[in-house]
């Protein structure tokens, strides 16, 4: 029984899938549901995965086949091959994984020039059956024979062209014509593949069945897999159902129906309906099809919708639609035909659907009580919660529907879409911005004296850099969006014009420009932004998620405004508070560099109590904010030659500032430089060898707590030391924590609590995790590093293979800098059996960009970690990925 | 017991050395052996680590200590403050691992103005009483009470100059003067102190006692153990021995003596001797000794040895000294003093010697059957067998004794020395050497233009770059002497001159300097070098080595020449070959860079065609040299950046060649720039993302061993994939190799073997060695990048804190780029176990640097590799160090 199986026999579910595909598993439920689908059987994925290695079929498939055929005639009461009544069955693909499109199927088969005649009979339509049948020839010869579909296009042509039309639609063919068009398709498939299109039905049945199994196989297919990281060894099953046509006359028709809105979530049937077509019709959308509902067809127009002209079978398909979404627990996308006055339904499965709509349908579920709060948790993607969160373009497919396509394309590097004015400086970009107008800031790079331009800039956009260039990290920043590294993006600053590429024409300064930051694609003109839709079931979703989740949610916030932000988005602390970016500011670069750079102890300590100064107002309104929240601020963490001055002018005010020759200054900035910074003097090694340095960050963090919780403020200060490979490094910084603490706080508070943690980012500091524990309160293990490490890559460079590897080649099957690496889990993995093996209580969490990524939080799930922090528009995101891993982790899925 | 130990008494050895020291223990042991030892009992490291906890002493101490004294008088016959025969005492430190000259020590305790007379009337000697006297004074002084020896030597010299010879040697200050310096000395301790000089000896022994305990946290001792990475725990312990003198008079002396000749090796006694005069003379070196034998004393002079003038006293040292030799089983560095014509002995250590001397007297002992061959074999510093290769400097120390001292100091890139006239390009090397001149090509930095220059060069030098620069790893390769990275070096080209540093006279092209490549010293003018010793036992005890040893000892060697080398320095295969150093001649650089700059299909295959000409040449000629043995190629590994042109020549040369723009070309190269090269696309990931690179590798290798096995050679080929982090990589690599093997080799021969090797040197290689060991024949693992990931730090940029971190703020203990890391060493063992959990024979190594130290060959036959690959001058180490890490291991320790 695994050969084959018929549409009406119950199975395993998960067997099912395995051995039918998603497709046909579908339509046996649907059976199961009383639902009417044209009868059928389905070969299975196993005799399929057989016939493709040994290239013969099971000697116990043939009997097995005729068998089921012959049920389907009884069932119908039509014989496959019959002249008087034939039946005709489609032969279709269907895997596992639904690969849409990918592979092949033929309709129609049966159909010769002797059975012809019965079905034209069958439904007084000779046009009609010789329209089936020039399509099974086209399909046949397509598929089974490798003929290129453009030959039987052009025959189509010429017809028309003979008879002077060359463009009238197929349906205005005449009889004689259609005639003609089959003999020709019959010629020309002989023609062109030397054999004659087979009148045989049970010849034309198993090259269809081989056809389909072998297009698993096909180049389309494979690149396919490849790319979405689909298993290769699966297979596709193959199932043979009996044909229902909509194209028999005006009582027929083909339609697809969406059982909410999928744009909003409403709760209404949506869909479009053709008369007198197939469905491949209304999919090819070449003629226009009527809505479905009354309701929807738009005033004054003169189509009249399904439920106007045929009630009746308006009321099944509304039925059905009904009972599908009941029984399936979530809102369908339903394909229907209706032939001669009958509703069959030939295809249900999950409706795609806005992130809108999605968190609408949940909720809405969940208050009809189909679903359980759990269940509505698990059916909203959690990622997608993002574009809830803000302005945004109007989707590309929109766009170029009417017409406006992208003029360049960059990364990506921070969401949100913007339109403003070009301007190529930071001081015309505030001037622009006095006046009123919105800019976009272009520039080759940004630095830190284009920051009071990137402020007031509705965008920034930069043809160098990568996904963390300066321009990327201040924009994240500041919430603006951004898109950097446009190849194409040549600025000519003598004359003020920028070429988006070579073939467009240059934009002068002050035309106008749109980018979006969250695909990377930059558009000349000024486009309308689509408003972040509010969402007001996404706060009850959440209130769920929250009660559901086990893990903590903290956020990256490096200002007291992304703090705030991070607490209305939902954040129960700020997990991570890079102090790096505070120094982004040209003052305080400024003093930063001195510091760097002085030779006199004293005039270090002068600079370095500049910046303490500053640093500390700086914490004191982001524990402000947080009031008693935990706050973790991470130590410096910059390679130092990313902070050292390049441009003459700075190299002359340092070496005023501190009385040296700018030679000597020079000299001494270049020697910061590094072959490989990304992996050289930064963090704790840094902080370390560099006198002063850590000790004036940490006492900026003491006291400013200490100030606050004078003013009776509470706050939990979480430090954190980043780049630890060895127990020494986390030895010595504590005890320089608890010498400065015991400075500041002179009378002990109950309002201040302090944790010292370590930054879990290199491997090392995995392997050694047992010995960090005795001296650490928390861990944090850091995606980005631990991922470049781990993987001996970095991240600003990867992009040079890593979609080689994904894509061409196939050789991973995600971006690890997105999803983490399942060797990076396994070091995590290792570095917590070490650790709790020692400590079980140990606090530890995930940050960076992973901490915002739903399988990244599922893996911190399964590893048992205590918090992830995420990037603040991923932070509704973060919440439901963790409550939604929690369930599953219950489940034991 | 614990307090105190008479230096009789029997004890367990490793207690001995943890309670007493290194020093004391030595004593207790020629105590056992019937040696003559002054008297004297130890207080154990307990005893100080309690004092220097609670800075009290443990109330039995004092009974103890008084008991024990009681019987040193008993043995001597004197008493300690006796006025007539007072017994004089030392107070010496001394820990379980030997820091000569960190600790304090006090001689003479016990002498006061009233025990003076006495001492002076048994030696019958006032000036040696009063010299004793003031050197006690002085001492306690200095020691207990802190105060600086610089005013005591004003005052002897103001005494000297008062007697209007202020250059007068002390023993010619009369008995008179002798009395006013001790006056003066009281005096000063008394002023400088605010306390006078302690008369009662109670007091000043308890006192001492208490300053050599603390000594143990003196800061110079404390500074000495951070860099030698000696546990600050342990502490010192201290020993209290009766006094004896060598300056009684002339039939009393003191001496160092050697067991054999430190410098060559031979069996016969070396060393000095002092008549009248005490030990500390002798080190001090103020006054000429005489020699210990009559056959080393030089012929015409006047003095004479020990041998002839104390003959008696001579045989008994001689004695003590073959007694010494024969129970410690190895040569001795031996202090005596000859009191009245007694011999004492009073320090026996293991005496230093050159590699030379080491390698002869291991093997001599064996013959001597002293040793057992394996004794002999732990007996030899495997490191130092490398200075037995190379033509060298005479060491620093040496040169500083004739005032010779660097002009500059540079990175230590390739070992060696050399001495040459500047010059300042590669075309002016080739001229001068053509004439016949040794050279020393002095550049900024080498790129492949220079390489015909460093070719004929003695030696290179430059003021850029690190230890992987181009100029170092060319050097390397070729075996010249390299200094590299040296900050004060800066090259005037158009005045043609150099500075070695600010302060030194700039040098003109055609002077001569010298380079130290094992030590990075650089010195102005040609110095003579030291011919590489020639030591005949080296091969007797290679064959010892090579019999001992389990693990396979394999060279890196990248060209014919080297692989040559190789085995005449006992390599059993080629373990690395790297091919990326082919690639530096220019015109195949040239090729190489067409190849990866050209944009259609059929260019690239043409120059990759020239390469893998070029390629399959080399290979035959190593093949051929290693004749049967393995051959390990490993594929391509360097940053494509690092292979692109950057001058304009090298530009229009490509352009011209690939019929391009020439800003085509270097937007082309320029793209190929990486923030982190190191870490970026290079390896197999640069392999397999540029088409067409990798096979032609793989095809040069088989058809290299093709042609070798049709001339009857055989060939054993290990191929080897750089930066492996996917099975993925592995597998679509070995399906290419697998296909290129079938097409070269179209019968197959057993004159070929052909093995498949993953580079381990990644932490996700490490963590999924499991799946890799299914498709693998062996594994290297990479000891400079397994550091560079594990630890998050890039070799060429770890400089700038690794020194701070060992010196300065002593966080570790060694380079981890020198000495396998422990947690590199931990990750290799988790891959070795989850590797051989599947496929328990799994062959596997250590290559990089790392293959050469004797530390990290010891890590690996405790992880159970299979064999360490070397580079060149560090095989005879490399063999040595395997042998010894065996004979440790099968021993247990």
């Amino acid at each position: 029984m695994t050969l084959l199986y018929p549409l009406d026999a119950a199975l395993d579910r998960d067997l099912r899938l395995r051995l039918l595909g998603t497709k046909a598993a579908g339509l046996h439920e649907m059976v199961a549901l009383g639902i009417p689908v044209p009868p059928g059987f389905t070969i299975t994925t196993e005799v399929g995965a057989e016939f493709r290695k040994t290239g013969k079929w099971p000697d116990t498939l043939a009997p097995e086949l005729d068998c089921a055929l012959e049920q389907i005639e009884q069932r119908l009461g039509r014989r496959f091959g019959d002249r008087a009544n034939p039946l005709l069955i489609s032969v279709r693909s269907g895997a596992q994984v639904s690969m849409p499109g990918m592979m092949d199927t033929i309709l129609n088969v049966g159909l010769n020039d002797s059975t012809l005649g019965g079905l034209a009979s069958r439904h007084g339509n000779e046009w009609f059956a010789l329209d089936a049948y020039r399509r099974l020839i086209q399909m046949y010869a397509t598929v089974v024979r490798n003929i290129g579909i453009d030959r039987f296009q052009f025959r189509l042509t010429a017809l028309k062209t003979k008879l002077g039309r060359p463009r009238m639609p197929d349906s205005e063919l005449s009889i004689e014509s259609m005639q003609e068009l089959v003999a020709a398709y019959l010629s020309l498939t002989e023609e062109a593949s030397g054999s004659p299109f087979p009148q045989d039905p049970d010849t034309q049945l198993w090259d269809s069945i081989a056809a389909v199994f072998k297009s698993w196989g096909n180049a389309r297919a494979v690149r396919y897999r490849r790319m979405q990281g689909i298993e290769e060894a699966i297979g596709t099953a193959c199932t043979i159902q009996a044909m229902v046509f909509g194209n028999t006359g005006m009582t027929s028709g083909s339609g697809v129906v969406f059982t909410r809105n999928p744009s909003n979530g409403d709760k209404h049937l949506y869909g479009e309906y053709l008369p007198n077509a197939q469905g491949e019709d209304v999919v090819a959308g070449l003629q226009t099809p009527v809505p479905l509902t009354a309701s929807a067809t738009a005033p004054g127009k003169e189509a009249t919708s399904l439920e106007q002209s045929s009630p009746e079978a308006f009321a099944a398909v509304s039925g059905y639609c009904e009972a599908l979404e009941r029984h399936f627990g979530d809102m369908q996308d339903i394909e229907f035909t209706i032939e001669d006055g009958t509703a069959y339904i030939l295809q249900t499965r999950v409706a795609k659907r806005t992130a809108r709509a999605a968190v609408r349908i949940a909720v809405d579920m969940v208050r009809e009580q189909v679903l359980s709060k759990e269940q509505a948790l698990v059916r909203v993607d959690a990622s997608s919660l993002e574009q809830l969160l803000q302005a945004r373009l109007p989707s590309e497919r929109e766009l170029a529907s009417r017409g406006v396509v992208p003029a360049a394309t960059g990364l990506p590097a921070s969401p949100g879409a913007a339109s403003g004015r070009i301007v190529f400086d930071a001081d015309e970009a505030v001037r622009s911005a006095a006046e009123g107008k919105d800019v976009i800031l272009v520039r080759q790079e940004t630095s830190a004296e284009d920051i009071h331009g990137m402020k007031v800039a509705k965008g920034v956009f930069t043809s160098a850099g990568g996904m963390t260039s300066h321009a990327a990290v201040v924009a994240r920043g500041l919430g603006k969006c951004c898109v950097v590294g446009c190849g194409g993006l040549r600025i000519d600053f003598e004359r003020r014009t920028v070429h988006l590429s070579d073939r467009a024409e240059p934009l002068q300064e002050g035309d106008l420009l749109t980018l979006d930051g969250s695909t990377g694609k930059v558009y000349a003109g000024a486009l309308d932004l689509v408003a972040s839709a509010t969402v007001d079931e996404l706060a009850e979703l959440m209130a769920w998620a929250d009660e559901t989740r086990r893990m903590r949610v903290y956020a990256e916030a490096d200002t007291p405004q992304a703090a705030r932000a991070a607490l209305s988005y939902g954040a129960e602390g700020v997990g991570l508070c890079r102090t790096e970016r505070m120094f982004f500011a040209p003052d305080r670069l400024f003093a930063m560099q001195c510091a760097l750079l002085a030779v006199e102890a004293e005039q270090r300590s002068h600079w370095l109590g500049e910046l303490e100064r500053a640093q500390c107002d700086d914490f004191v309104e982001i524990f402000e904010a947080m009031n008693g929240r935990p706050v973790t601020i991470r130590l410096l963490d910059r390679a130092l030659q990313e902070l050292m001055p390049e441009d003459e002018r700075s190299l002359r005010a340092i070496a005023d500032a501190l009385d040296r020759e700018i030679e000597e200054v020079a000299q001494a900035a270049a020697r910061h430089r590094e072959s490989n910074p990304a992996f050289g003097h930064r963090g704790v090694r840094a902080g370390l060898t560099v006198p002063g340095l850590y000790d004036m960050q940490l006492r900026a963090m003491l006291r400013a707590a200490h100030r606050c919780t004078e003013r009776r403020t509470a706050v939990t200060l979480e430090v954190l030391v980043p780049m630890v490979a060895f127990t020494s490094e986390v030895v010595a910084l504590r005890a320089v924590l608890d010498r400065a603490q015991a400075q500041v706080f002179k009378r002990p508070t109950t309002l201040f609590k302090c944790r010292f943690g370590t930054m879990m980012e290199l491997p090392r500091a995995c392997l050694i995790a047992d010995e960090l524990a005795q001296h650490t309160d928390f861990f944090s293990f850091g995606g980005n590093d631990l991922t470049q490490t781990v993987l001996g890559a970095s991240r600003d460079d990867a992009n040079r293979f890593l979609p080689g590897y994904r894509n061409e080649l196939g050789l991973i099957a995600s971006d690890p800098f997105t999803v983490l690496d399942p060797q990076v889990i396994e070091l995590i993995r290792i570095a917590l059996e070490r650790a709790r093996g020692l400590r079980p209580g140990l606090l530890a969490g995930l940050c960076g960009d992973h901490g915002g990524s739903p399988d990244s939080i599922e893996a911190c799930e399964r590893l048992g970690l205590d918090f992830v922090c995420a990037p603040l528009s991923q932070l509704p995101g973060a919440r439901l990925a963790a409550a939604q891993a929690r369930i599953r982790q219950n489940s034991g899925c």
